[in-house]
């Protein structure tokens, strides 16, 4: 059984990104630059973009942070979105959800331009996915794509089950490893709140990803020997031995699941550090107009 | 077992639809008007395009025929999209698929406007269906949602197959049958060329859906007592006794498969008719400003 390193993997890319940046800077060309929009007091929010923008220091991109307080108006927000999409000098820039519920979050991610939407949540980016044209990929099917690549994990042909249909999860991560790629070619399920003896799919997984948002819901009993376990999960769970009072948990129950994996993913330290690679990545292709010339 | 009667389908609807272009004439509102542009002089191009156009008198729609041939280049391609584009009086255009070969295809569907994208190819129109906003779907996908609803046939938590994978058919409808929605909520398989052991998945199947392009290829030992069949195929199978030297046959052996249905759809009159209402659905939800207001 292998663990896949998500910490490490993503620690190699960014040092990968880091060199290019380098390359770059030496060559005199244009540095990568990452806006991030924040608004409002919600903690983990502040806490992920404040790790994305450290990420694009750590790897020597520019980078550019927009904070409001939640009474900033949705016409504001639209402002903000029109200037950054017209600033030459920003490759791409991210709106950080959820926002507070007074602004529209699909009008917003519609106003991002494509070109622009490092994110890969406008239905342009998300529509090329899924024909597989050039596009940004959203930053957690991405990240697994990248795992997947890096350890070597073979998907062609291979059954694999996708538990939760999430636009920025689930949905995505099935669309694009269905597709004549590689990684690809699976024969992907989706399976989701609806689906009918949901064990029945998991035994027959030899691939399973679970973006469910329930702590431990995938027992050892729900999969077969050998399979291949991407976790997405990330749950506080209440535990007062712990310093902050809960500790964080997969949606798999790792210590008897792991005894049956080939591969698994922990949690905290499996998909989680990879999606601000993803978002890096991305940004590095938007410097480099690879997606839209 | 019941036959889905496509073609019976598709003349309720288009005498929906003529219903309600009379009421919009009445009110003096604006006609629904589709143009077609088809290029070179491809024989089932040519019938598809004349069928379209003929549709679109049926129910009143006013219709223009933008016809060229394989002469044109690029350009000029490009120069008529941008006048379609830019016509008002017209709601909604197709561009007919394949392009003679000196054609590129990715560019001309990215060239349409997605306001008036009402063959659902555009990847801002695959987007907002792969994300559950509002869109003008593809044909043959739209169709298929069509006869299940109005066939009342439950797909909510049933396992749902679907045989290829391609932009038009297999990977929509595999998708708007895992959405939150109705029809929706299955779970559902992606199978395609490198799938294996497909025989596993076809045999598990309650919804069926080929699209494969292989005459007859799924046999009733493939498939379960009840299963709902959508043959998507239609393919051209020589045979000296018949008038025009050949007959059209479905990716499903119809003959022993319908023994174990509880509903099929025969080939031809299945879901080929259905097709085209969907386009006439789709050009008077553009009439209306239904999807971008």
């Amino acid at each position: 059984m292998t663990i896949i390193d998500g910490k490490q993997l993503a620690s190699d890319i960014k040092e990968e990104i880091a060199t290019e940046v380098k390359k770059i800077a030496e060559a005199g060309g244009k540095i990568p630059h990452l806006a991030a929009v924040l608004v409002g007091e919600d903690a983990a929010s502040q806490a992920y973009v404040r790790n994305k923008v450290r990420s694009c220091e750590k790897v020597g991109f520019k980078s550019t942070m927009v904070t409001k307080d939640t009474s900033l108006t949705q016409s504001e927000l639209m402002d903000i979105i029109d200037k950054l999409n017209k600033d030459d000098d920003i490759d791409g820039f991210i709106v950080q959800l959820p926002l507070p519920k007074h602004l529209d979050e699909v009008a917003v991610t519609l106003a991002i331009d494509p070109k622009k939407d490092v994110d890969g949540f406008h239905p342009m980016n998300f529509g090329r996915m899924a024909q597989g044209l050039p596009c940004y990929l959203p930053a957690t099917p991405f990240g697994i794509l990248q795992m997947l690549e890096r350890y070597k994990i073979d998907v062609e042909g291979k059954e694999c089950v996708v538990l939760g249909r999430s636009n920025i999860v689930g949905t995505p991560i099935s669309i694009l490893l269905s597709r004549k790629a590689s990684p690809g070619n699976a024969t992907v399920v989706l399976c989701h709140s609806r689906t009918q003896n949901l064990v029945d799919y998991t035994r027959r997984a030899d691939i399973l990803i679970v973006a469910l948002g329930r702590p431990e819901m995938i027992t050892a009993d729900m999969v077969k020997k050998g399979v291949v376990i991407i976790d997405v999960g990330i749950n506080r769970v209440d535990d007062e031995t712990a310093k902050r009072g809960y500790r964080l948990k997969g949606d798999v129950k790792f210590d008897e699941v792991s005894k049956l994996a080939s591969f698994i993913t922990p949690v905290p330290g499996g998909v989680g550090p990879m999606t601000v690679t993803s978002l890096l990545m991305n940004t590095l292709k938007a410097s480099r107009k690879e997606i839209y010339g």
